[in-house]
């Protein structure tokens, strides 16, 4: 890869939460579609997600209609968690259809550190020119080839021209020259299967909205994040956890947003 | 198509809340199988909305298995929201053992105004003869080549000789002589993933004790729009109200269709 | 099959309830993860099962990666509830890679009475020697060809050198010398899909730690069905009831293992 910077870059004091915050007004009022070819375990809550946050989801995997549904969507998310034949044969035209039409993907690389099978195909994904890459730490350090740390996640979006949202306890943002790390979150979120899966759907919304996709990253994983913290302020466990992240998501308000960023 | 009629055709002042609560109860006592080609992210949904009222699905999708499971329910449904090979295949086969068994089964077209493929399939399936087709005000549109007004449904009803059940924030169903209008339901309804998929399972198991299909999606279409209604006067937002939903569904009783019935 | 023994196996006053707590601790403090051919219907509760009891679920189905995902995880998972192409050909060779390992496997034979292509692949699969079978008494019918009584389970268990776990409104789990009924659980468990796919998932987590097959499944099926019971007296309906039992299977602690079991 290339060498790693001295120093990460600056970590603006930056209006994230007020952006936040008209993103979602716009989501709700206008509408975007986004599809997702996505795992088994992830279609359901991505639907739901997108749908309390204004958006509409499609998700057909089917090879013979990914270009027809993918011409007609405003965002594309690419998820590798069920690389099955048909997803698989479908992926590779759903990103040639969104590159052909110039509309925003995302690439989220579930497990890439589980299978070398895998690993290969999300690199050759990679080079179709993701606006962002949503992964966790292991996926990173996987894809990358070295640990997850600011200065390889700014050496790698400089490298590949991708923004990088790196997930995890402390979610961190960068596009190489600009770096967000956003502190909200809970931990009944990771006691629930494919919420980080859902949560891409977001960035992908927002990036349908937002020509800049490091503030459209930053913004999605904030309003997530703080959708949680409500929700864990409710839930009496994982179970009641999940509607209550879907009720608070449909009812966040921009001072939620004001009142809540924990960003650095 | 056919020319469109003069008229609408009648609206009768019926019987229908007491219908629904009869059919609800012998769904109930006696159980009805329903077996469901449905999509990927509409099969927890179905099952669990068949299971709250007294029903049972089954879900399998296997082309080498949907023979035997058709012959053994007691009615089909097929929703063509995700067409990958294995259920393309299937579903062919699946009309014909309905079809064998004299079974009634119902057509879901979803999203067939958004791929040309799906389309072209929707118009072989609909050759089957479903005895109901369950669908939104777009998805008639791209079937039918017109407007989804009250006499392009009636005539497509006619010339199809299928009951049209279309869905929206009033519910309109026809078998070209009879019509009447639902106007239950509940905003929060559109913000829940498969809500109209599911729904159209209970079109199905009421279609297997009913042997009038209009009546039995008439009465299908009340109960849920009523469920619905009854959940959102409960619900914090869209996650908690699936569950009040299936809830609300549950404990069902001939009073609240009896009450709340909003028809015309 | 083999003759039916006269006696069934003796009723081992046991320390089953300390047992599962134990268990349950070990889970949430060490994690382990199954890998899980599972159906499409099952795959986000059976999830959100394991997160929620301590435990990590992958559930790819792709061929090409399903040894390394079995070969990386602790305890295997194949149901049968969907059998199309991708997981017919991926369960063979998950089988094969949890022997090789030495891992526990279970199999669950979904419908197995339904589908004779299903019933003969599911005899293929037990001679994969799982270390529990888990089914209920129309799939055990079907699979040893006798009615599922005590004896007969016994007499399957000893010849095929498998625990039996039977589910039903009293669970019954044998390895033909030792034999336990469980009589907890709540009756909302049948108004929700996949509950009983889901519970094997905590069969096998169990199996990956405690390497005695048959108390692993023994305090497998409590645990969920006391998890059950505490759900059943909070839960307004079936849609309440799935979150309200992850709740308490999060929270639950040995006092309530203690308290509610009902063994014999």
């Amino acid at each position: 890869m290339t060498a790693a910077k001295p120093h990460p870059p600056p970590r603006p004091a930056d209006d994230l939460p007020e952006a936040a915050g008209r993103l979602l007004e716009r989501l709700r009022s206008e509408g975007r579609r986004v599809h997702a070819i996505t795992n088994a375990a992830a279609q359901v809550l991505t639907a739901n997600l997108l749908l309390a946050a204004g958006g509409t989801p499609s998700l057909t995997i089917a090879v013979d209609e990914i270009v027809a549904f993918t011409g007609r969507a405003d965002a594309l998310l690419v998820n590798l968690g069920t690389l099955d034949n048909e997803r698989r044969a479908s992926l590779a035209w759903a990103i040639a259809t969104a590159r052909a039409h110039g509309k925003p993907w995302v690439l989220d690389p579930v497990f890439v550190d589980a299978s070398p099978a895998r690993l290969a195909l999300a690199r050759l994904c990679l080079a179709g020119s993701p606006a962002i890459l949503r992964c966790n730490r292991s996926e990173f350090a996987a894809l990358a080839g070295e640990e997850a740390a600011p200065q390889a996640l700014s050496a790698f979006a400089n490298a590949r021209r991708v923004v990088v949202a790196l997930t995890g306890p402390v979610d961190q943002v960068t596009d190489g020259s600009r770096f967000v790390a956003i502190a909200n979150g809970h931990p009944l979120m990771t006691r629930v299967t494919a919420m980080g899966c859902a949560a891409t759907a977001l960035v992908a919304a927002f990036a349908a909205i937002e020509p800049d996709p490091w503030r459209a990253a930053a913004c999605a994983l904030m309003v997530v994040g703080i959708a949680g913290e409500i929700a864990g302020e409710v839930a009496q466990g994982p179970g009641s956890f999940v509607a209550a992240f879907l009720d608070s998501l449909h009812a966040m308000e921009a001072s939620d947003l004001r009142r809540r960023a924990r960003l650095s």
